[in-house]
């Protein structure tokens, strides 16, 4: 099914954002069938964004447009269908209870400009938004079936799998079966490396890579006119992507990295706690991002400043002084102390130079040592690692903070020998 | 003058890359007389790239398109441009000579492939890359004038400054002045609201806003024949806006809440700490964010379990228990607790409750207490508030960092009174 992704928003085509929703739709577009033609984003303008639908429903069976649903004046998607349909914009009563509720929950008042989201051209169908005030609206433009849905990528992505999916299984003939594998510790040209003629453009099943918060996601598509034949060689090329990438893959299902470890921590019954110094709090913040995270992670500490170090964790100071503040011993000084004086059975430590200043040649900028400290039986376990990543401040802590927490996770499969 | 900007790649429309060439030439192309009206993304196919370029002449003065000009089969822009202009591709020796030196200044031989790189469409001009192989191309479609970019980011940065920008300053006729606004505290709407008229579509200077992270920005562009006049009515629409969103205002000229935040404290050579419960360690995470963070960010503590806001802050477990441990009280203590045990100068303390579980009537989801403690002359004064946000876990823990933030900026501001 030829597609099109439509993207509306000043400031997309101002330059101020950058377009995630696009991408983001076209993997998910062909995972159920979808062959994109192309992607086309124009500003907060009726009629660009009517002329650009007009164009994709004259290419496309299915045009997605995201953006301009919203309630202020440069949102002007549903005006735009409405000029394509010929077609006014009628009030929808439900979506106007369904968006005042929204906002009673809130224990606010619906204001006035929100009272468009609730139009749509006459017509069309409304699709709820439970995620926030903006509905989505289906519509058929000549014989191409027409979906907007919010900009906002959270809702966009809800609309899209509640919505869009049911509808797209609906039409096509043929049988998908996907499946998708996260993968952490090595790089998206390695993973790709590593598949080799898997990736082959015109193979089925298809498998591509997506990378995104450091996880390279390997996704398998197989289509087949009947199921069976499509879920069995889908699970064979899982089978074969899974032997070729060994020790990298994390989970299945789309699960990732976060999610798993403190599931493994879960089903184990451990409480971890965090000692952070060049990670700032990325890694407390990516465990309690997750919901029920109380459940395993109880808390730590951010030493930033060297003092910190000392005061708050007893860091000797002459250990800082000796081996600097980015070493082995402290990192294992760091872990031993957050799991003596929290009491509980895993602590992660991280010290490194996230630069950009602070590089030696020594100790070059990405260099980062990474503790797991952890309770067996009454003894302290103490696995420390150094790393060297690459790229800019925010990557060198994104990858810190994901290593540590993959390391966790290897020493709760006790494979903590694995890291060393 | 009407820009358009192309990509070209498989990757971006399968949805492997997220395409982020696009918004930035944008923002460049704004600045230097451009005006973007639209960007699309095709794949690796020589009609799709050429239809898209003979569309995009046809509409624009100026066409930027990025990507597929490297050494491999499935790079076809040249190809698609020969088509366009119905040209055959002929070899340019002089860029075949730099492409053979860029190789052995590596210490390599140019592999065969590569030839590809020196060919361009008879009667078009090469543009010289001194970062990578790809050189690029300038042509004449109808009256427009087309570029041909390499998609690598750094390479087609570079490419745009030294071959883009000196035409474009050289043919612009109009003066374009911008001005970003950046708020924090009220919603999109709330804003749009106080805005009202200024956001009128057709209004010059035109007013726009876009929203990241709890933080809504206010675009003003002011266009005009003479650069006084632009100027002149872009300041005027700014002032405005100021006096509209008076307390809103955190910045201008696009520095978000967290810089300005530390921007104030350095200035003022004060030191904070952090206590964070149901953000867990995100504060710390948004300080850190920002590389020479330490000039101002010492650490602190992430007391997510009941059990570390007692053993690690020293929290009355009898406090806990009769006030709750999402209370004025323990925010309160948490506050004075590490202000006292860091010697820092402010401490910022959040507990809440971030769902999806553990809210009641009484105290529902949403629902946080932020304190910030701060040394004023040798006493310690603590400013406390209630908030209750909306929107789901994600959303109330970056609107209570945020928060957090933002009432340490006013405390700083000595307007710590406007959130009692």
């Amino acid at each position: 099914m030829k597609t099109v992704v439509l993207s509306a928003g000043d400031e997309l085509i101002l330059g101020q954002t950058v377009d995630t929703n696009s991408a983001w739709l076209s993997a998910e577009l062909i995972l159920h069938g979808g062959l994109p033609l192309y992607h086309k984003t124009v500003g907060d303008s009726v009629s660009a964004i009517a002329e650009a639908i007009r164009e994709a429903a004259g290419a496309a069976d299915l045009v997605i447009v995201s953006g301009g649903l919203g309630p202020t004046a440069d949102d002007v998607t549903r005006q735009a269908l409405s000029m394509v349909l010929g077609r006014p914009l009628a009030l929808d009563p439900e979506s106007l209870m369904a968006i005042r509720r929204f906002f009673e929950v809130l224990g606010r008042t619906m204001p006035e400009p929100n009272r468009i989201q609730a139009m749509h051209p006459e017509g069309t169908r409304m699709l709820p938004n439970p995620w926030g005030t903006a509905p989505g609206i289906a519509a058929e433009v000549g014989d191409s079936r027409v979906y907007l849905l919010p900009g906002v990528p959270r809702e966009m992505k809800g609309m899209f799998q509640c919505h869009v999916v049911p509808w797209l299984d609906g039409v096509s003939g043929r049988h998908i079966a996907t499946e998708s594998l996260t993968t952490f510790g090595a790089g998206e040209s390695v993973v790709a490396q590593a598949l080799g003629e898997l990736m082959a453009r015109d193979r089925n099943p298809m498998v591509g890579t997506t990378v995104s918060g450091g996880e390279v996601t390997v996704r398998i598509r197989s289509e087949s006119a009947d199921r069976e034949t499509a879920l069995r060689e889908r699970d064979a090329t899982v089978e074969e992507v899974r032997k070729r990438l060994a020790e990298w893959v994390v989970s299945s299902g789309g699960t990732g990295l976060v999610e798993v470890t403190i599931h493994l921590a879960r089903k184990a019954g451990r409480q971890v706690v965090t000692a952070e110094s060049c990670t700032g709090g990325w890694i407390a913040k990516m465990l309690t991002d997750v919901p029920g995270a109380s459940d395993i992670y109880r808390g730590g500490w951010v030493v930033y400043a060297n003092a910190l170090k000392e005061s708050l964790l007893g860091v000797p100071r002459a250990m800082i002084e000796h081996d600097g503040s980015v070493s082995e011993a402290v990192a294992a000084a760091m872990a031993a102390e957050a799991l003596r004086r929290s009491g509980a059975d895993y602590a992660l430590a991280v010290t490194g130079i996230a630069g950009p200043g602070g590089g030696s040649d020594a100790k070059p900028m990405g260099t980062v040592w990474i503790a797991v400290a952890g309770m067996d039986g009454g003894t302290m376990r103490t696995t420390c690692r150094k790393w060297v990543f690459p790229g800019d401040r925010e990557m060198v802590r994104l990858r810190a903070a994901k290593t540590a927490i993959n390391m966790l996770r290897l020493a709760l499969l006790g494979k903590g020998e694995a890291c060393a």
